[in-house]
This record gives C-alpha cells, sequence and structure tokens, in this order.
C-alpha cells in the first residue's frame, strides 16, 4: 500500500488485507497485565505473534522489554527500535550464536535456550572464546510437547547446568512452555496444566540450586495457562503471545471470546454459486494461511468464522474452504444458519484460526477502533530468518 | 541477508531458508514445454507459485509473457519487469477494476475473469466509462471444484457473453480450471478429468460462437491434467503452476518423483528428545506452511520428507510435528526406518507437500545446482496483494 494515498476508512481498503482491532487489543493485554500485576510476576510477552514494533511497545512493560523472540530475525527488528532484554526462546543451533553475539556487543541482554549437553557446551566454549557470558535458560519438556529435559532427570539437568556454568556461559535460570495446554477440553484443565508447568520449573530450578548452582529466572508460560494459573509461586516471569490478538482456537479453549479476537482479515465478495449455497471471497488460504488449528476442537471453524465489515459475526457462517487467493463461504451444515445476502463487491471480515500464522501472511496491519469503520493506523510488521 | 556477505555454499546458509534446485527445475520446465509443443498449444505458466522474475523468465516462452498471475500484486510486480501478456485468473471484484485500468494503460495486455452478469456489467461500464475495453475470460466451472458458470447453463453463460460484448468490455474467450485433479486417484483419472475440463471449455466455447459472438480464447490448466491429456483440440492454452517446483501432492498423484521437486527448506538440528524417537530442527510451520495436502492422499507425508543437506531422501523419515519455529522429525510409524544419526548443527532439507504455499513463507530462493553445495544465485520473492 502507497502510504501517500493510505485509505481513511475499511471500505476503501484493498483486499484482502489484515485488520487490527485497537480497541480489543488494548483489553486484551491489559486483561493479562492485570492477572500477571495480581500474581506478583513480571510479564515477558512473547513478540513471535506481532512481530511490530507499534504492537509491541504497547506489550511490554517498558520500552526497552523485556520480551521474547522465536527468530534472531525478531531479536534484530526489536533491538533496532530499542528493545534491550529479549530471550531467544528457541533452542539455539551453534551457527546462530555468531548473531546472538553480535547483539550483545550492540547492547542487548539477549538470553539463548538449551536443552542438552552438547549445545550448552557449544554456547559456552563460543561464549568464552568471545569473552562474552552468554546468558543462558535450560529447557524444560514439562508435558512432552516439544524440546527440553524431563524434569525427573536432575543428572542431565545439573550436567547441562554445569557446562553452562563451569566452561564460559552464564546458567541464568530454567524456562518450560506447556505448549500441551492448547488441547485441554476445559479451564480446569488448562488450570492442572499451568500447575504441572509451574511444579516442572520450579523444581527444576531448586535441583539446580541445591547443587549449589545459580537459577535467578524460573520463565514458564503459554497463553492459555499465564491466563489460569492458581499459583505462580516460584516463577519469575511469564511468557505469552497470541493473547494479544487471541483467536478462535483460543475462544475454542474458553480462554476468550470471540468478540475479544483483535485481528481479522478484510476481504471481499467475488462471486456467488447460489445452487451450492456458497458466496466466494477473495481471501484463499495465502491471506488466512493453512492453519486449521480448531479441527482438533469441539467446533470446528474450518477457516474462520465470517463477520460484516464493521466485525460483527454472522453466526455459523464459516470460511469452509480455501484455494490460493479464493475462500468459499458456507453455512454450518445442520446450523439452521442461512446464507447472508451478499453482493459482489460487499466487504467482510474472517476470524481466524490461529492469529500467529494469519497475521504472518500479512506485511502490515490496518488499524481500526471499535465501532468505527475509521482507518487509524497502519503498522508493518517483518517477516524472515 | 546481507548481499555482500552472500554465502556461498549451502553449509553456510543461515536457517531456515529456501532452496531450489534449478537442475530440476530446468527439467521440470522443458517437460511441459515439450508436452504443450506436442500438442501445439501455448503454455501460459502460472506465476503464484514462483512470484519471482528470474523464475518468470525461464518459465515464459518470451520475456513479454504469456502468463497467469492470482494477485494484482504479481501483476504489476511482473509488468514492472516487462512482462505484458497478463491473465488476472481471479475473479475479478469492481474496486479491483482501477488497478486493471492503471496497468493497461502502462501497456500492459491484462485479462480479468468473470463470472456473473453482476461482474461482466461491473467489468463493461468500467471499461465504457474508462475508454479501455478491458478484456474478460468467463470462468466456466468444469469441476464443481471454485467459481463459474456450469457447462449446460447456456442461458446464463451467453447473459454474460453479452453483457461483455454490448456493455463496453472486449469479449475474449472462456477458462476453467481442473482444481478437482487434485484428488484424483490414478493418472487415468487425471487424464479423464483433463477430457472433462477440455470439453467444458470448448463447449463453452462453441455455445458463445454459435450465438454470433466472439470467443477467440479457450484457457484450460491444471498442473495434474496439463501433464495428462490425451487431447487438447480446441484448446487455445493451458495454464500450469506448481510444475515448475513440484511436491509432495503431484508426487503422490503420479504427476512427478520425488527426485523431480526442486524446492525445499534448508534447516538445522537444534536438539533430539532421545527417548521419544525425536529430531528437533528449526523449521517449523512458519517455514514450512501449515499445508498437508498429503494428509489426503494414500501417503500422508505430515509436514514433508527428510534429505540430508545435498537433497537425498531419508526414506520414510518425516517432518511429524511443526511449531511456529521448530520441527519435531521422526520415522513413520510401522516403516522399519532409523531415524539418522544427525548431531547438534546438522543442515538437512525438508521436501513440503504443497510448493505454492511453502515458497510463500520466504522471501527468497537460494538456487543450488544437482550435485553441488555451491549457491548460484539469491532470487528475491515478493508477495502481498
Amino acid at each position: 500500500m502507497n502510504l501517500a494515498t493510505a485509505p481513511s476508512t475499511v471500505d476503501s481498503l484493498d483486499t484482502p488485507c489484515l485488520l487490527l482491532d485497537e480497541t480489543r487489543m488494548t483489553r486484551n493485554i491489559e486483561r493479562l497485565n492485570a492477572l500477571m500485576a495480581g500474581h506478583g510476576v513480571q510479564l515477558r510477552p512473547h513478540l513471535k505473534t506481532p512481530k511490530s514494533i507499534e504492537v509491541a511497545r504497547r506489550l511490554m512493560s517498558t520500552p526497552q522489554g523485556p520480551a521474547a523472540v522465536s527468530t534472531l530475525q525478531e531479536a534484530e527488528q526489536f533491538a533496532a527500535a530499542g528493545v534491550t532484554d529479549l530471550l531467544y526462546a528457541v533452542g539455539v543451533s551453534p551457527a546462530k550464536l555468531e548473531r546472538v553475539l553480535a547483539l550483545r556487543r550492540r547492547g542487548v541482554d539477549l538470553t539463548v535456550v538449551v536443552d542438552s549437553i552438547d549445545a550448552a557446551l557449544a554456547v559456552a566454549r563460543r561464549a568464552r572464546e568471545a569473552g562474552d557470558a552468554i546468558p543462558a535458560l535450560i529447557e524444560i519438556d514439562c508435558d512432552g510437547h516439544r524440546a527440553g529435559v524431563q524434569p525427573g532427570n536432575t543428572e542431565q539437568l545439573l550436567a547441562i547446568a554445569r557446562a553452562l556454568h563451569n566452561e564460559g556461559a552464564c546458567l541464568r535460570g530454567v524456562m518450560t512452555h506447556a505448549g500441551e495446554s492448547y488441547g485441554c477440553d476445559s479451564v480446569e484443565a488448562i488450570a492442572d496444566m499451568a500447575e504441572q508447568e509451574r511444579l516442572a520449573a520450579v523444581g527444576c530450578a531448586e535441583a539446580i540450586r541445591a547443587a549449589g548452582l545459580p537459577c535467578p529466572v524460573v520463565s514458564v508460560g503459554s497463553t492459555p495457562t499465564a491466563h489460569f494459573a492458581r499459583s505462580l509461586e516460584g516463577v519469575t516471569e511469564v511468557r505469552a503471545g497470541v493473547y494479544v490478538f487471541f483467536d478462535l482456537v483460543m475462544a475454542g479453549l474458553g480462554v476468550c471470546a470471540v468478540d475479544d479476537i483483535a485481528a481479522s482479515v478484510l476481504t471481499t465478495v467475488i462471486g456467488h454459486q447460489p445452487d451450492k449455497g456458497w458466496i466466494l471471497v477473495d481471501a484463499g488460504w495465502m491471506a488466512m494461511s493453512r492453519d486449521r488449528g480448531t479441527a482438533r476442537q469441539r467446533v470446528d471453524q474450518l477457516y474462520g468464522l465470517v463477520c460484516d465489515a464493521d466485525g460483527k459475526v454472522y453466526p455459523d457462517v464459516l470460511l469452509a474452504e480455501t484455494n490460493q487467493e479464493q475462500g468459499i463461504i458456507k453455512v454450518r451444515p445442520g446450523s439452521g444458519a442461512v446464507l447472508p445476502d451478499l453482493p459482489l463487491g460487499a466487504k467482510l471480515r474472517i476470524v481466524p484460526n490461529h492469529a500467529c500464522a494469519t497475521c504472518a501472511q500479512h506485511d502490515a496491519y490496518e488499524v481500526v477502533r471499535r465501532g468505527s469503520p475509521d482507518i487509524v493506523a497502519h503498522w508493518e510488521r517483518f517477516r524472515g530468518w
């Protein structure tokens, strides 16, 4: 989009494009901030969802951070915008340490993550060579979801801790992520998962400290567990990302309401197949992503929930199928819903399954506020690695 | 990537990134060119797959085209690079006509697609106002897959044709796309689908001509049907896109071999969960896309087939699960395959389900040639709408 001719209302935007409802976003941010203040725990927002400095500034407790990132590209972009307290929350490979060191030389307190002795030794040795004790967290596998040391495996945990501490890195603590919380079927189950996540991290931190090693940071988090944790005792920081926008997966989990979802794709009606009960729109999988996270939930929202141009949901009207640049809107079978009468050229918003994936298909947010068609800002996103 | 310090071999690339094997790509291009030459039919390559002028120049029969695009952003980018014969192969919405007219004023012979009287009238009236008879194809729905006039609905077909012809547009012909060919279970079924596609388009063209209206263009195509059509009699051009790179969906259909797939994602081992039989890599769904096209096929390749850094397949070793920036490699259950012994930092290539979707996650191709680790070129991609 040419900013010199930036459109001033939703109706004048080229489609498909990404809308961000700032009113809803602000409410989402304030909600988790209040929860964390109640726990007395620092929030470290994960910036992999927004990938935008404008959104990051609204998420972070200070312009310098703290924040988490999922790529070094994010770290470099946010560092360039003045963020200095960053956790690169994905296991680091040895080849990536040069970019880590370069960022640290620029004054960024960038922490890395390891979950093996090999990785710990690679970090520690490169740190010693470079004369910079790179800080590292040890990843703990609290739920079998992904990477990390098994919570009961104290031998491996301490071997990694000693490799970091003795060989030249800075042993900063432990981190874990309850990725399995996305598969919970009740708020109670999420709260149980939050406790499992906490106990895994705190237990490992205690084991490290009992061995006479430092463990100042105990970092946990996922959007579901962050919202329903009963206790964060022993935890020093919580990470969460998708809560800034929320999405249909989070609504399906009961973490938010559909009405809280701040990101949507604006699309235009490009055709009809009345005999089939279809409306065709210009949002295909390129605009929505192929993410179908709700397919595993009780209510499958297919490629997304259809709203009018102002964001009002048409109940049980779904983006049912997608081609690269075309989507097919249908009513949910058996719902009794009626396809709305929408002429060629009508604009709609599609609420996505997974905000991280859908937003990643776009280069910018067109920012709106609740109840107004005005575009109040155009915030760029970045991408890549 | 900073071009001033562009790496010279696969081993020195930052991961994840997109590799393009130029040797395989050239073979894929030559194969379809030869098939089309045998039929005596013009190929109009679909540039939505590569979104790169360097690749487009190798695909097109002349530097000016012809070619097809799926967005006006593609049309604008390729026009800026000198392509002047373009089909915007997605039903046009009235608001997009201003960008269509702007391209046409710059000398681009850009054709649009309509499938309703409303759309035809919108195009024709705007064309008349602008004093530019925008050429349009009428989309035919040959297989119930997407948009288009039903082949038997001659009344609607002729009403659209007359609306274009009489109200100010240029009725250029008909187009159809056998999207259902992606669901065929044999080469014979693809050939049958190609014949169905041809008959739908040719039949509609004949109906238009019998009504005394012009129909110079009869455009058909999908990568599967383009490769297995028994006859293209009456067809004036064939469109195909994904054949330039191929992918696991096309291999599963029998359109190509895995060894023909030219696009892959280079990734690095970032961890191991030996008790679970997992290798973790830095290619998650951000690098691969969420596309799981092979889930509907006889052999589900999950998120992709794992190869060594030179591109040699590890049989039945798959990228089984993905998070945003992490992937989990496992052996196919029941296959008897053994997980390769790959240390932290080892590089791998992942062959994707769907080249269009995976390539869209990246901003450039790192170009290699078969059997050599050298990066011979860095070709940028574009995106957006």
